[in-house]
């Protein structure tokens, strides 16, 4: 694969490569999803340099979202002209027939890809209960389209994906098992997965722009990180930069930033901060069980960024 | 409160008492539920000594079912002619419009309860976060009949009720908080509940047979226990007769069914044991990411359990 190949943001057959942005989502007063303030904040996100939007992801309280409502959304971004090969769609629930739903609709709606979670109620499931998970959302979608990205961040979900069980899927579904976003926060991991699977156009994201470089060298496929709803041109120039001799300033200059929006529980501190700059309180809504950052440690995040020279130019509307 | 009022399995204002069973929810090969097994299986379950049935819980495979199945099957069952006043109902999803939606529809059927897990899929949420879940739910279903069960259950939810959060739910919502299922598996859990919260008419209950007598004794209001789908008329007995000289060598039998159940991944064995004594190959079915029990495990466990003179009287059709 070539470094020009990777620069536009596109990878292998149509794949995805470069810095997706799992989208937070801005909700009402009623804690109603907030369609416009979202497909704002997508488009700037694009605009920034993001190859991509992962929405629906951990970042976007996508668990905290109905099926309806996440259906609806989705109707609503490709309603406002929003490029669906552009998105990754995050799709997978706890209940079967909700992650069938949901990745049956991102592939007839031409996304990139499905980002889907294993179902995360019951602990110590078999990889023979997963691949049978996996197994039955990609026969029932049904659609040669489908591009399944696994989505392995057992902090959160607690039920991850062993490399068994990807080898297993990999044979008995090259085609549809296209890579995966890891989050396990584990590079060594990582590293493992891209040098088992990455040689047959299994595309590996990291889950934080902590391992961009590092994934960049080993030879994944980019990252798709929650910060990347703040700081997304800076993650984007070290995708496009990697290989130039600042590229470890860079990813320094990165981890200062992630480590200040880690001093809170990130996503509500990354609504904090998209409504600090974007100048509308209105972004700090969080739905249950998150709750907003406290307004004193938010104006210290607020000042302790600024202080860095950190900026989201262009977001105020 | 009386033996009496207890024996009749309804304690305080029409509140449930005794021993409720998560009932199995029976697939079809396409893995759809079988509402008519289903029913069947409710019916047995009544006529064998359940106090109720606790449908949609974890032994329900309820968090595979998506919001569509669980309405349906509720609609199902009543129309079948079941006392919605013996149903209560889980109803803790992540996705709070999910919990919402399940909630009102078991309050406006008239069931004698919700049974609400937090919302589970982030982790190392606050009790801030999670006493705004709840009292989203209570006030936006906004019905005085609800009776909510919170449910307790670490092992599997990963995210808990902990006395400080029990405290204000109380507090703010004393008529519509009804009491918990404790399947922490830690009996001074429970019985620190039942001290702390019991005399306010807060009714505990065990999460497992095991501790029914431990439960009984300190002054809870019975157990919800996977095993009763397969040993009701047992587990019910102890709860009539948990003063009687025999009590505790009745807890000892039961007992010994259930570490004969725990050999295996429970609620698949649960499954192969109503599918052997019902004579219904059928039953065996799970839904992903659950996996049958192995035949040779299976035919040991009904061995064992056949040694014990085990039987489901009454349940071959």
């Amino acid at each position: 694969m070539s470094a020009s190949t990777r620069d536009s943001g596109v990878r292998g057959a149509g794949r995805m490569a470069g810095v997706l942005a799992p989208v937070l989502t801005p909700f009402g007063p009623d804690l109603a999803p907030d369609a416009p303030r979202w497909i704002r904040h997508c488009r700037w996100l694009l605009d920034q340099g993001c190859a991509g939007l992962a929405i629906f992801g951990t970042t976007s309280e996508a668990n905290s979202l109905s099926v309806d409502e996440r259906e609806r959304l989705l109707e609503q971004i490709l309603a406002a002209g929003v490029d669906p090969g552009r998105l990754v769609v995050g799709t997978g629930c706890c209940a079967l027939p909700d992650t069938i739903r949901l990745t049956r609709a991102a592939v007839r709606a031409g996304c990139a890809g499905a980002l889907v979670l294993p179902p995360f109620y019951y602990k110590s499931v078999s990889d023979d209960g997963l691949f049978r998970s996996f197994a039955e959302v990609i026969e029932r979608v049904g659609d040669n389209q489908l591009c399944m990205y696994l989505y392995h961040i057992p902090p959160i979900a607690q039920v991850g994906i062993s490399a068994a069980l990807l080898e297993r899927l990999l044979a008995a579904y090259p085609r549809a098992v296209a890579g995966m976003k890891d989050s396990s926060g584990d590079m060594e991991n990582t590293r493992a997965m891209i040098a088992r699977f990455g040689g047959s156009g299994f595309d590996v994201f990291a889950g934080s722009e902590r391992f961009l470089l590092a994934t960049l060298r080993a030879g994944g496929a980019g990252c798709i990180t929650a910060s990347a709803n703040v700081n997304p041109a800076a993650i984007a120039r070290l995708y496009r930069e990697w290989r130039s001799p600042d590229a470890d300033a860079q990813q320094t200059a990165l981890d200062a930033v992630r480590s200040a929006l880690e001093r809170n529980a990130v996503i509500p501190a990354l609504k904090h901060v998209v409504a600090h700059f974007a100048g509308d309180p209105a972004w700090r809504t969080v739905r249950p069980p998150l709750v907003p950052v406290a307004e004193n440690r938010g104006a210290a995040l607020v000042t302790e960024l600024s202080g860095r020279g950190f900026g989201m130019p262009g977001l105020r509307t």
